[in-house]
């Protein structure tokens, strides 16, 4: 029988556009962690996860509990993982995706392990990951068009191949470019960097450009409940769905009041015990689900069961992220009925680069679902090698968007609301 | 690749002791149907389901839809029996397990082909089912001595093995016989068959007999909101949980206001539409799930995942069954962290008889998990004609407790509440 036999764990960094938010903006390395279980009959499990040192730290503390595991066994592994990591909370400095708990920590890590086990799962019966889940009800899996405000480069750094978008032209322009590239048929743009009457007009600009494209903005929570309100009765019509205007169950579910258009998150409701509070505020009608942070592909199957059950949209939120996460994304998509909205990615903002040989592509917008054993994705282990030597060589432990901003606009406050 | 080249789809009778419930008592013969999927490659996948006619019906109208299936595709499988069924609706006679409706009985369908594709899945890839949904988290599933009400005998026939039970002191008799023969270490007991206060006669004398043992007791919705008040209250401290004491979620709720005990269903909450009005209400506080009509065992898993997420506890409800439905109890039970109570099971009631070789058994009251491929069990396929022989020969076409206890008592009403 199939038995880990060593555990690897790799952070890395890889270069990363200025891409702007409403904490701050994305340094010019962006951190991973690539995970390896390695069994005794050769065979290799990956998972992708974030590279922030305290995540790393508790991947270390579990990987030697993983010795002799059958892979099979993720309940097991589950409760390996709340041995070793116990209340421990290992909170993000950004605030990106809501607050942080020990079983929100725990979750972390332990879907990093699962989504190995689940690929070296597959690669050990000869399936895709996605039969694991059920089998695949679609043959693609689509993705959105994730615009960013950013500017030309990083300071004192050459113009990246994107350029700058910083009004309404320049955000219908890499639109264009996205699009062009890739064939999304949706489009997501970044808010909460620019008051959103200007925000709004970018809106307008890709409306007008792109007429029957769904739209989606997302200010992560820079929007008071007042200012929430006035955008959702000036965009109604204009958007699928609005993400995280404002801050907390109590404030969204004031802005799901009045608004037409339904409200998405992944920052109010980002585990499993803030689901029994928004159900009963009616705060969101979307939850953005992530993988890496709700405790894997199953519990992302389950989270998509319960918002089935309560008549919840589902959709996908995305960090920066390499070809891994990508394909972990792509079959729990294939696998999931409710998947009802385009999945967001950053594929697009690495230009190729990839931790994996032969990376997954968008085809019309839409990665179509691998067949082959496991994740289906084979690790590039020189690049592995090289991406690591920039984490080490760079020296940069935690994703800090805001610190960037202040070192650029010492003044730079992201207190929520902003407008 | 597996495909399925055959499914074969046999109804069969198997005799049954006259238990009585609140809506009458068993016939003579419990109905089941017996579904097996051969593939190309002669792996045989087991499901046992309902054995009433418009069920079987269904089953045989999905069927032909299914060669070619590779047994891995259960979304694909769920697409093919929503098309087939459409919004048909096959309710149940008996009606102790709620009110119908079409998705309920497409999950019906649905969960009886899950099942044997699960078990196909599992031979296919040498792994026992638990395997597929996250591996064994526990080494035995317990089961609870399942205590009824009953006659001697079926009338103008000779007296069963078990004898009557119609009092305390019998069904302090029967608990002993139980737990004599499979060690069972909670008890419930099926109540609605008597005035409440002799049935709390009876969970007393259980309680002085068996003085640390969990008890339930069960009356299929048979009291009013006031009885199952009183009863609540004069049992505090008394019951581990109160089953089903009245109908309805609004009842249930209102009792629940005033009991200090969890109440418990598998009547007003059996379907995930029910769930968000249930949690609404504060229903219930434990859920009896039953992979028969939840929709198969992933189904039941999402169901776990959505009790957990609401703070509700997770039993397992039982029909009259042999032991393929044992056997995926069992691996279900295994890979459920959530199960919280001993699961109910009739499996005592068939006195050994049964439709697979080498039946699963109780030790200390819990069946110790299979380990080996699939679900474990291998079909008997002389007992299967004999059993099939039966169904043929008896002609009942749907379970009927009342009409059957109407024949012999034709004044009976089982109109709720009664008490």
């Amino acid at each position: 029988m199939t038995r880990i036999r060593e555990v690897r764990i790799t952070p890395i960094a890889f270069p990363d556009p200025p891409l702007l938010n409403a904490v701050g903006c994305h340094e010019p390395w962006a951190l991973r962690t690539i995970v390896e279980l390695e069994t005794d009959d050769g065979l290799i499990g990956l998972g992708e996860t974030y590279g922030d040192a305290p995540h790393v730290a508790l991947l270390r503390r579990v990987a030697p509990e993983l010795i002799g595991v059958d892979p099979f066994q993720t309940g097991q592994l589950r409760s390996i993982v709340d041995a070793m990591l116990g209340v421990t909370d290992a909170p993000d400095l950004h605030g990106l995706t809501g607050g942080s708990s020990p079983i929100k920590t725990a979750l972390r890590v332990f879907a990093t392990f699962e989504v190995a086990c689940l690929d070296l799962q597959g690669q050990a019966i000869g399936r895709p990951v996605h039969d694991l889940l059920g089998g695949k009800v679609r043959d693609a899996v689509p993705f959105s068009a994730y615009l960013f405000y950013k500017w030309a480069g990083h300071p004192d750094a050459e113009p990246d191949a994107f350029g700058a978008a910083l009004d309404p032209a320049g955000i219908v322009a890499q639109a264009r470019t996205l699009i062009e590239a890739h064939g999304f048929q949706s489009i997501k743009l970044k808010g909460g960097v620019f008051p959103p009457d200007e925000e709004l007009d970018a809106v307008r600009g890709l409306r007008a450009a792109f007429p029957a494209m769904p739209l989606r903005i997302d200010p992560n929570a820079a929007w008071s409940v007042e200012t929430s309100r006035r955008v959702a009765a000036e965009t109604q019509g204009l958007l699928e769905y609005l993400e995280d205007p404002t801050e907390g169950l109590a404030g969204m579910a004031a802005v799901a009041q009045t608004a037409t258009m339904p409200l998405a998150t992944n920052m109010c409701v980002v585990a499993f015990d803030h689901l029994p509070e928004a159900v009963e505020r009616g705060s969101v009608q979307v939850i953005l689900s992530d993988h890496h942070y709700w405790g894997g592909l199953r519990q992302s199957v389950r989270l998509a069961g319960i918002c089935e059950t309560w008549g919840l949209g589902v959709s996908m939120h995305s960090n920066s992220h390499l070809g891994i996460s990508l394909a972990a994304m792509t079959h729990l998509g294939a696998a999931l009925p409710q998947l009802s909205y385009a999945a967001d990615t950053h594929t697009p903002w690495q230009l190729g680069l990839d931790v994996v040989e032969r990376p997954l592509r968008f085809v019309d917008g839409a990665v179509p679902v691998p067949t082959g054993p496991g994740l289906g994705v084979t690790l590039d282990r020189d690049m592995l090698a090289r991406l690591h030597e920039n984490y080490v060589r760079v020296g940069i432990t935690a994703r800090d968007d805001t610190g960037y901003m202040r070192r650029l606009q010492p003044g730079f406050d992201p207190a929520r609301p902003r407008w």
